[in-house]
Order: C-alpha cells, then structure tokens, then sequence
C-alpha cells in the first residue's frame, strides 16, 4: 500500500502501535504535540520533533534562510507552548545540498539564535549532513516544566468553551500572497506575510493555561477545524464553531479582499497561525479571555454532534477541506 | 561560498559561533558527541540527534527498512555511549516520499522497536512528513546520566593508553560487500554485513568507562583515526597508533584478502564500527582491558607530534583519507 491511500494521521497510528509500551515514567507518548517523561522530583522533561522539507513545508524562493531558522525553532517552541511548557533546549539538524551556499547556513543559524533569543530557547547542538537533493531541517526541543502544569488534548468537556489566542487566518493569507508572487506593499499585507514566515510561539498564555483553569489544548498549525479536531478525538467530545466569533483581523480582511479570498474560511482552515486552541469551563471563560486576551469561538459538545461550524444566522457553513495533511491525494 | 570548499567540522564550528552563549546548566554544548544539561540533582541530561538521508548515508538498495530503522537508534545509542550514557528516550522524524510503502515505513519503526528491546531505549514520538524526492530520517535522543559518570572528548594526558572496544574495521569492509552487489556467502562476509546494518551499541563499556578511570571518550563513527584526531583536537594532545595493535578479526581479514583490501586501512580509517576509543592512565590500561575487553592500540603524545601511525617494524604509514567527511570534494 503506497503512501498516498492513507493520511498523515492514520499511518502515524499504525506505526505507533509497532513500538513497545514506553515505560510508566512515559506519562504522554506518540499523540499529542509532544512527548512527557516524568522526571520524579516534580517536573516533566517535554520532547518534541519537526522536519521540515523543501518543497513541501517552504519553498526558498519566498523564504529567506534566516526567516526558515526563526521559523523552525518557532514552531516547534508552539508545541511547547501547546502543553503548557516554556522554551527548552533544542538540538538542530540541517541536510544541505552540495551546491548550498556557507553563508545561507550561517543564515539559518541566524535565525535560529534571533528566535532564541527573543523567546528564551537555545540550541545546544545538533548534526549538519550532506542532501543529494534539497534543504531538510529537522529540530529536537526538550524543555522542563512542573508535573501539574501540563495540559494535553485530551480533557475537553461537554460546554466547555473553545478559546484562542490572537486571530486567526493570517498566516495562509500571507502564504496565498507569497505564493502568487506578491510582494507585500501595504501594512496589511506585511503583516500576514510576517505572520507566515515568523510566527510567534504563544509560550506566556501556554504557560498560564492550566492556571486559568484550561482542560485541553493545541497549537494551530494545521488550521483551527483540524486541530479542534485532534482535541475532540482525543476528549471523545464534538464541537460547535460559530464563524461571526472568530478573531480575524482587518489586515486579515483587507488581504482576503485583494486575493479575492474568504477571510473565514481561512481563518477556519487556513493552518500556521501558531495560536493556542483551549478548551475552558464555561464559568471561568469570561475571567480567562481577559486576563490571556483570548476569544471564544465555540461550544465543546457531545461527539456524536461531531464538528460543526454555524454563521450568523445559524446555518451550517459548509467547511473547505480542512489543514494541510501531508500523504493524501491532493494535499 | 559553496558548502564543498569548506569540510563539515569546519562548517559545524562556524555555525556553533553563530549561537548566543548557553547558559550555565549546559554543561556541554555543541562540539561533543552529545549535548548535556545539568538537572542540579546529581544528574545530567544528554542530548543527540543524527539526520541519515537517503543516497548518502543509506542506500535501499542492500539496506531494508527494518535494519535502517535498527541502525538508525543504534547509532544514536553509541553518540549516548560514548558520554558513558545509558540509553534513552528518543523522537523519530521520518520524511517519505509519495511512492513509499506503508510496509516499508512500518519496518522502519520494526527496526526501531528491536533496537528499543534489544538496548533499552524507547521511541516516545515523532515527526512523519512528505519528502519529494528520497527518504530521510531523523532521531533525537534524551537519556539521564549520573552527572560524574560523564567523559568527554577533552580530557586525554599524554601518556594515556589508547584503547578500544570489540574490533575494528569489519563494518566498512560489509559496506564494500554490499556494494560490490555480492551477497555474503560465508560466515565472515556475514559477520561484516551485519556489522555494517546492524552495529551494536556499547553502552555497558562505555558506562564503565569513568569507573575505569577513562580519561577522554568518543565512538568510532568516522573511523579509528578521524574520531582519535577529535579527541586530540579537545585534549590538545597527538597520538601515536600501533597498526599491529590494532584489534582486526579473522572476519575482517577474510573478506578483506577477498576483495583486495588491507585490513588495517579498514580499521585505521573504514567507519561505521561503533566501537568506543578511550584514553586511559597506563597505570589503570592493564586492569581495564580485563574488565571491559579492550585492546590498546597506542598512545597519547605531545600534540606537537600530531597523529601518526607506525607499522610492525617502526616505519610511519601512510594513511589512506580519514574517515568519511560530509560536503569536502571527493567525499
């Protein structure tokens, strides 16, 4: 059976299951957006991993070598973000090509450092190899945290409330206008492709989660409908999305004027945000939003209602694929 | 610049440059076989990862999935050793082209849960992306280690015995097996092929290694002579190797005299055996070499002296290019 039958999801699934049951100290394995390991004095060692290949997660004619360092730290500091944990240590493995240039590595290295230094990671090694054929980068992050502040996707309750951080959309908006050759010539437009090449890593909100009463959360990195997703499988919950509260902003609007593009759709399945998704108990939702600038977007409710997403009036909107998910035909 | 004017250490060095200053807890940071971080509870954590891609560290050709997998955690297992490092916990990142086989990529994680059984590690996550062109691999490994059981590669004193674990030479001379297309058709050409696919990672020498009062440490990943010249560039000292010393199988001298090859250039120089080279006092060599079945295979010098290697009448060797070294022409 070749690759392309089956989604990212469900060949992840199958392989886990070839692996040997990890030890108790394991407290999340293969599943969530990383993995815990319990460190018996208190506090959980985070681990979490990411290869991005050329051609498939940036293409170096619209992303400069030190946007890609930032980036690749960054996201994988959202996954962090996502379990409720701080920046960590990471570990760095770049496949170069024999034709690449010394100067574009140390500019990968660049942004790597400028990200760490701006959210508080390091990079502590890694391995530098020879690729017959284009960039592959793949980070390692392990980052401490206590025991007790961790949140996974599973734990989502029937009336919780959906919350996110920020807005939501940007980012594949900046994309669409990358990759039409645009280049960015007004504010709104600079900032979604901003939004796109550096995305923030929301650590402080992660971190102050469980505080805040959270019982699930996600980074949004394959779109807000996809990840919502992950929390509801993995809580056993459905969900119901009301379109008029997403958080988009005006230079996402204005933006998806100028491409001719629906600001909701991409908000709902745009991917890359890098906005936590949590789920919080109705009455302390109002508190949360203020104290961690978060905005309602939905219900948890019952898993055989599934997910939907109504628009102003109630309807059902009709959903355009969701995420990127890689293998499958057509993504 | 383009990447093949400048060998990979030399890049690995320009880049680590590039990174803002670790913090104190980073014990060791880039330059190692490994990163350590201090827990400040009498422990360490270690760090590693290693990218293998297709074409330049693996060829499907005559290496299947399942050993692959197997070798691609055992040889993170031997970076772990070689700090004198118990096994660990590790994420797999494994990046599949459309054409692939799910069969094949659930051997690849076969491969990974025997090596788990076999050694003591565990694959706690990963990362599964489409690559266009090729597979790519990438393993990251956190283990903890009693904070005085670690060894370094800085540390050798002139004077210390050079010393070595199993044999040497028998992985490279079953890679020039598989190459040549010819299946091992006796035992010794055995012995070498599954050397090469599957090493074997030592972690119980190398954990007792400091108790044997080993002074510098490193495996042999690159070859005897490369990753001694590693240790001498940390230690600040040379090294005078004894090629009649030098612990080369009957395996290893059948199918070299097979293929027409000289054994101890394979062993000075072949790669890929994962045995652990240490330096010890030559007070504690004798002990050690009973208790951790080692061989000498020479002795640290000045480093004025450099690196040399004598023949059984005395004579200097020329030695063959040292083990294999990414992106430097020829390679």
């Amino acid at each position: 059976m070749q690759l392309g039958s089956i989604g990212e999801f469900a060949l992840i699934e199958r392989l886990g299951r070839l692996l040997p049951a990890p030890g108790a100290e394991v407290v999340q394995g293969i599943g969530d957006d990383a993995a815990a390991l319990d460190l018996g004095d208190g506090r959980l060692l985070i681990l979490t991993t990411d290869m991005l290949v050329e051609g498939v997660h940036f293409d170096l004619a619209y992303t400069s070598p030190r946007d890609l360092g930032y980036k690749t730290l960054a996201v994988n500091l959202s996954d962090l973000a996502s379990m409720g944990c701080g920046p960590g240590y990471a570990l760095i493995s770049l496949g170069l090509q024999a034709g690449f240039e010394v100067e574009a590595a140390e500019d990968i290295y660049r942004g790597l450092a400028e990200c760490a230094t701006q959210w508080g990671g390091r990079v502590v090694g890694g391995d530098t190899v020879s690729s017959p054929q284009g960039l592959v980068l793949n980070l390692a992050l392990s980052a401490f945290m206590p025991s007790d502040n961790m949140i996974t996707r599973a734990g989502a309750r029937i009336g919780d409330m959906i919350m996110v951080t920020g807005s939501l959309g940007e980012s594949s908006l900046g994309l669409e206008l990358l990759k039409r050759g645009l280049r960015p010539e007004d504010d709104a437009a600079r900032v979604c492709v901003q939004r796109h090449l550096r995305p923030n890593p929301r650590l402080a909100v992660g971190a102050a989660a469980k505080a805040a009463s959270a019982t699930a959360m996600i980074d949004c990195s394959d779109g807000l409908l996809a990840d919502l997703r992950h929390i509801c499988e993995a809580s056993g919950t459905g969900a119901a999305v009301e379109a008029d509260w997403l958080p988009i902003s005006d230079a996402a609007r204005q933006v998806a004027e100028s491409l001719g593009l629906d600001p909701v759709q991409a908000a709902l399945s745009g991917g890359e945000d890098y906005e936590l998704v949590m789920t919080l108990p109705p009455e302390e939702a109002e508190d949360a939003a203020r104290r961690l600038n978060l905005t309602s977007v939905g219900v948890i409710v019952v898993g055989s209602e599934g997910m939907k997403v109504t628009d102003q009036s109630g309807r059902a909107m009709v959903i355009e694929p969701p995420g990127y998910e890689h293998f499958t035909e057509g993504a």
